[in-house]
């Protein structure tokens, strides 16, 4: 009974709200008094600050303009929870005080009656520089007569670690088959729709600071503002009921949110920041930017040996609050959801005058799929096999479950726990239209199916908190400490309850984002809202069953197994009402209720927590791509995915996640790229130089479930926040070979390269044209 | 260790806040789109309604009028605690229907942009009345032609009652001295200086209701918006976090609660209504008007054998949420603290068309004293015995206790559990300076002493919860269900947690008045504040330490129970320092740490209930007068209350309370009196009409602390809200007939009703003078 909640998708909680503008993202917070801020920054990559001089914009009336040496806290470390041993420091302040290392650093921050003020009042702040030289490259940053970014790095080398088993270099000397390739995953932004911002709002008298903030880790916002402010934790509130998007790029605390508060603190007014789309580009984290150089070899037959690579992750101008993690990441994923037995990967994360690297959806293993997927079919080439035939030797089995990948993730083992690769494979290809042949057409455009796989880890970070309560008029009450960015655990945390306690989903009101309600939490990342968020949801439901049929079973004198809850009501479970309903328990259990028993209310709470650190999903996907190898234009046409959720929560919610995830994938492949100049100039710096997919771009994207219940978590949920966009890049640029020479290799290379601009596919169809290599 | 909260009187941690102007009153809530709203009130005492019509205020821009008609609940009943059993009916309308019965009385609500406007708007509202035969006074109700307020009352007698035990008529009839008078406690206002005001916030979107509310009772008000306006009652929160004052009057939800706040589920808009001084003193409920007819009787030794009683409450043209609750306390008190065998009071609840009636600071016990300590004297002077004599004789001594008083409250028995009121007679006696001698000085001025016992029920509602929390950096949090109208819960609170968990008074955050903070509470009246709330605090606090100490004893491989705290750190009990602080432990315990064990957070919660309906304690005043007895006026010069309040957790608290309830009552018996027209209008409707004790007119008040420990709670504390005030007329009474003729009776009369105006007590002397009385 409780664990197994409604396949059905109601309708979404969330989207009478949503879709009737009633949504409250930071900038609908309107406070009296309130203030508006605008950051002064970097205008230079790389440059000593000889001074900051407000007294201008001071003269000319704005209310506050803080810089560094206004900053108590300038100097004091943040709180994060992940931090890899190798990082050998180089953090930012939260204010620039001698030195700036990319465009867009934070200076200074003014303050004025609204924002169009502040941003006028900005301008007057004067910056005075001596420029450095800019590295504008990591071939830049490595070279011996660098300028040294941090005084701790080895060179421009933040951090440098390995992961290995077996012995690759050895295993590769003995391979029938060899390829090795370099790879670029490149510097690309998680683009929220609403960016950055806050609102903060000391309160002097009580030494309590509330602030409203776009966020998708409110409790570790909270635990940043409380030490690094001098703040009791739970004098700190973090409101976060909308955020408009996150990718990653907000599971964080970021520099502005510290100083906006703190603006809050001396002027004793609200004060509000908004970060415009400019700042978002320039000065909210990035990711991707990572080179891969990667060797793999198989034997005779097919099966993999070998695997080596280095990785070289361009960190910008500073390690950020989550680190290296994607470095991390794409080093631990790199093998895929393949048996590997020598493995080797050395990870490089390399400073330049750019802004700071943090994660963003994949958070690492989109940049390890594009690379060992693309090897794949060129590896499969090599040893006259097909892309499909040279996966399917080597995918992990069920037979191999539990399959330790003998590589780890912030310090924790990972591990296949369950899964079916071979028979999401099955199903991708029996259920796409997936074919190895290539059509011309009649006017010389060719369509071709290329094909990927991939694992998706979830539910990274541990731990959540729910809290269930039934008022005297049977209505339920669910309380997370988790956030939500749209993704739906209104209602799927509804699902869960309703149909745990049984009671009628429309009777249950879900609410979360605001550490106020809990008091601990984590927030919306690492796709844990269904493995973390609803299995914590689920516990307290449990108990709360629990209670009220114990309670009741009293009130019948019945035996409480003899009862169950239907419609929120007590019935027989052999059948037959009783004249109890939830309402009634919960009048029973309150102070002087006749069952009051030391609660305040009919409640419970949970703390989910789990041994297991990451839940891992796989997915196949193919793709059918049409080609005009005159041009190198191509549209993605047909689109299929072969997923492994789990148990789906909400179908309707779990399609939506993969289907975004596609398309952001599609995005990341096909167009974006953060592109700097040589002084170390953000080019790409508004939404019509920076590209992402749009609706005419992009196929219907289709679906298939494969669905083997994972033992890592009570409900069997999987995470599949963000496998949409994992392998989407390789399934293109494998459609993409595939339709310019099937079957041929060397031609490959200029597709490895991202993102795939018909210039380079152009160039890898005139290779294919001059120097086609038959096939072995 | 854990009941021994600090003596001492640290600085009171709301003062900082409100001596500053930071206090949250509700009128200093400002949100964005907010409109604000006034009431149409009835300008007749009593008349049908003929018709409402808003055209010409809706055509002239008002944002919505609200008419009973516009109301989907105007027929809904509302929650309360307290429903005499008596009651036969008379509940109004949230707006008025076809009739109205009082000045005042709410018939419609017209919003605007701002409260100016919606003041002229809602002048233009046109109200046709057919005028009806005005109930001016009690005795015009209860004519045998007087019109008939509600169908369901038995003429106009809205509810009558009896206690009794023994036979008083018969006891009377055998008894050697026998006195009967009328007492006349009139009808006044509880005036805080904050007038009541909501603004209210309707969430469309989520279907949920934010309140911002000056009242004392807040958990009733989300009952009854939640009920009434059928909300799920965790998507209603009220929020009341500084109250300038209650005094009773607040102790319930009104009305115009209801209305403002559909007025912004219709508006889709925050609302704000803020009642003006005229409207506080026509539509918040009054209290006293009571008048007693008393009869009481002793032996030849002085020993009370007999009391009999009539009360009739002049209940106004409703019975209100608090029903006719001061009655039937000043039935229940108006032994006082005697002992007398045989009783009987019959009470009767009489409807007129004035306010009607709810709490006022003492809810019926001041309306008590005043009857049966003006008595007591007269009959002494019968019975030639001082007034300290015979209430020595008849005062409850310890030997009598537990001592039932045969008499019940909500059903409810009263029992007097612990006290001594002859050490409190002795210590007024010895302390103050009392005498029997009337001084007549050279102007012809009189000075003289007068004094009366009282008794003081406290803690009347039961049931409150306290939740306790500690941080990662060794901060406490409390968090209880009351609120506060300045009387330093914050402190006390802080106080109680500090001491008992062994942390530092400074460390600890007190927040209470947010019914989002604990899902069950119920506020601050009945004094309930230290019995319920700090006994709450005790609860959790205790709970919390036990935890931090099994903790630290497995971390430290010591028994819990050779450890203890102090300042925040572990130590051995049997001396010596460790290394562990609160903050470790919380940092253990919580998700992640080495000792979590499935709760969120070093924290603990309590609901304190308790057996015991009320805890008694006692108090016997003092004081000396100046008067002249050529014109009646005179000055309280001298003032000293013996005070039973348990123990004292905050000394400067208790006595502040005491104080301030001795002005109120000093107030009360002088100046202050709600007159109405034969028309039923209030012509004390301003500040310049209703009259208030202020500071020039006031004596020092002296205390003198007696304190037996009551056994009803933990922490052996009384409520000392309301006592300060309960005897005061009669002590001055007392003392004005005393310096008039003393030992002579037969002048007293014209002091029987309150207050006392020069001319009043004019007559009095003019009685004394011309038809003196010899002394039995």
């Amino acid at each position: 009974m409780s664990r197994t909640a409604a396949q059905s998708a109601p309708r979404r909680k969330e989207d009478a709200r949503l879709l009737r503008g009633a949504g409250r993202f930071v900038d609908d917070v309107h406070l009296d008094r309130m203030v508006e801020g605008a950051f002064v920054r970097s205008s230079r990559a790389h440059a000593e600050i000889v001074s900051v001089d407000a007294s201008a914009a001071l003269a000319a009336g704005a209310l506050l303009v803080l810089t560094a040496a206004d900053l108590p806290f300038n100097d004091r470390p943040w709180v994060t929870r992940y931090w890899h041993a190798a990082i050998r420091g180089g953090l930012p302040r939260f204010l620039a005080t001698d030195r700036v290392r990319f465009v867009g650093e934070p200076i200074a921050f003014v303050v004025a009656d609204d924002r169009y003020r502040a941003e006028d009042l900005a301008a007057l702040v004067e910056v005075a520089y001596r420029e450095l030289p800019v590295i504008a490259t990591v071939a830049d940053a490595v070279r011996p007569d660098a300028p040294r970014l941090h005084p701790d790095w080895l060179g421009n080398v933040g951090a440098h670690f390995q992961q290995a088993t077996g012995n690759a270099d050895a295993a590769l000397r003995g391979a029938a088959h060899r390829v090795r390739e370099t790879f670029s995953f490149v510097r690309q932004a998680p683009l929220p729709l609403e960016t950055r911002g806050i609102v903060a709002d000391y309160d002097e008298a009580r030494q309590a600071l509330t602030v409203w903030m776009s966020t998708q880790a409110h409790y570790n916002v909270r635990q940043n503002l409380s030490s690094i402010l001098d703040l009791p934790e739970y004098q700190v509130r973090v409101v976060c009921e909308d955020v408009g998007g996150g990718f990653g790029a907000k599971s964080r605390t970021y520099v502005e949110e510290l100083v906006v508060s703190h603006a809050s603190r001396r002027l004793r007014r609200p004060v509000k920041w908004i970060e415009d789309r400019f700042e978002n580009l320039q000065a909210t984290t990035h990711s991707r930017a990572i080179d891969v150089d990667i060797e793999l070899g198989c034997d005779e037959g097919g099966a993999l040996l070998a695997l080596k690579a280095q990785l070289r992750l361009d960190m910008g101008g500073y390690v950020f609050t989550s680190g290296i993690m994607t470095a991390e990441v794409a080093a631990g994923f790199i093998a895929n959801a393949y048996r590997i037995p020598n493995f080797r990967v050395d990870v490089s994360c390399i400073g330049t005058n750019k802004t700071p690297i943090a994660t963003y959806r994949g958070a690492g293993a989109p940049e390890a799929a594009f690379p060992i997927e693309c090897l794949m079919d060129l590896l499969a080439k090599r040893a006259g096999l097909t892309p499909v035939e040279l996966r399917r030797r080597n995918l992990i089995r069920p037979a191999d479950l539990p399959h330790e990948l003998e590589r780890s993730l912030a310090g924790i083992p990972l591990r296949f726990e369950s899964g079916d690769f071979p028979a999401l494979l099955d199903q991708a290809l029996a259920d796409s239209g997936y074919s190895r042949d290539v059509v011309t057409e009649a006017d010389g455009c060719r369509t071709a199916w290329g094909l990927a796989a991939c694992i998706e880890g979830s539910g990274f970070v541990n731990f959540e908190t729910a809290v269930i309560r039934a008022d005297a008029l049977g209505n339920v009450t669910v309380t997370s400490g988790m956030s939500t960015q749209g993704q739906g655990q209104h209602t799927t945390y509804a699902q869960v309850a309703a149909e745990t306690l049984g009671v009628d989903f429309e009777r249950v009101d879900v609410r979360m984002g605001d550490t106020q309600l809990v008091p601990f939490g984590r927030g919306a990342f690492a796709s844990r809202g269904a493995i973390f968020g609803a299995n914590a949801v689920l516990g307290a439901a449990e108990r709360l069953r629990e209670k009220i049929l114990a309670v009741a079973a009293d009130m019948l004198q019945a035996p409480a197994d003899a009862l169950t809850i239907a419609h929120g009501r007590i019935v027989r479970a052999a059948g037959g009402d009783t004249d109890l309903d939830i309402a009634a328990i919960a009048r029973a259990v309150s102070p002087g209720g006749s069952h009051f028993a030391g609660e305040p209310a009919l409640e419970a709470q949970y703390v989910y927590g789990s041994d297991q650190p990451l839940t891992f999903g796989g997915a196949v996907h193919v793709a059918r791509v049409r080609l005009d190898p005159r041009t190198g234009f191509f549209r993605v046409l047909d689109y299929f995915v072969s997923h492994d959720a789990g148990r789906a929560l909400n179908a309707m919610i779990v399609e939506g996640q993969i289907i975004g995830g596609v398309i952001d994938g599609i995005g990341g492949a096909l167009y974006s790229e953060l592109i700097y100049s040589d002084e170390g100039q953000l080019v790409t710096s508004t939404m019509a130089d920076y590209l992402v997919a749009t609706a005419p771009d992009l196929p219907r994207v289709r679906l298939g479930h494969v669905e083997t219940r994972p033992g890592t978590n009570p409900l069997g949920v999987r995470g599949i926040g963000e496998g949409g966009l994992i392998p989407t890049a390789a399934v293109i640029a494998n459609a993409l070979a595939h339709a310019i020479a099937p079957g041929a290799t060397g031609h490959e290379a200029p597709l490895y390269t991202l993102p795939l601009r018909p210039e380079r596919v152009y160039t890898a169809c005139r290779l294919a044209t001059h120097r086609l290599v038959a096939p072995p």
